[in-house]
Parts: structure tokens; sequence; C-alpha cells
């Protein structure tokens, strides 16, 4: 599975255990919906300090977005 | 410490472990001398797919950077 695959299924899994929306997560990391669900599809490749931003919010570490 | 700091700090700690020059890496990674040597310094903000061509050029997961 590509890194940007599995960063976003690790979002995604971590945002629905939360009971998060996208639109809520969106918000929170400060990126728009469609932004969100593309990288949920593992189809964006985000910075260093948005990996950090959705690490925090989700309230995760960083490296437990990338395993 | 910052992200970009611990992620800066990991590749020059396991760059130096492997014996490889700032030179030897860039040519790898495929980026300039002077951007991996502002990354390692934590002045860097690397985009996903750059981490992972550091990770596998450094034989190392994507997540033990960011630890």
């Amino acid at each position: 599975m590509k890194l940007a695959q599995t960063f976003g299924r690790n979002v995604r899994l971590i945002r629905q255990g939360k009971g998060l929306t996208i639109e809520t997560l969106a918000d929170e990391v400060c990126l728009s919906y469609s932004y969100v669900g593309e990288l949920e599809r593992g189809k964006r490749n985000p910075s260093l300090r948005v990996i950090g931003r959705f690490a925090e919010v989700l309230g995760v570490s960083p490296a437990e977005l990338l395993i």
C-alpha cells in the first residue's frame, strides 16, 4: 500500500473511531472538506506540518498515522 | 521539539549511522545538498512522498522518522 493510502486509511479509521465527521475534522485542521475526503482516499500528498496537525487533532502521534 | 526538527534529527542520525554523507543521501533522494542540510536542521516542511523516499533510502519505516 502506498504511504498516502496508509496515511489516509489511518486518518479515516481514527476519525470514525472518534465519531467525527469529515466536516468537523476539516474544520479542526483548517482544510477543506474535499481535501480531507481526497486525503482519506490516498489522493493527496500532505506536508509534514499538515501531518502534525492531523495527529494533534486526532490525539495520536504523527508516527501512528504512518504505520 | 517541533515535528520538522524530530524528522531532521532522525534523518541525520540514521544517515550518519550508515556512514552516508549529505551529498550521497541528497543524490539518492533526488534532492539538493542544501535542501537535505536544511531539512536535517528542521528548517524544511517535506511532503509525505519525500518522507517516504528518505525512509526507503535510509532503510527504515516512515513512522520511525517521526518518533
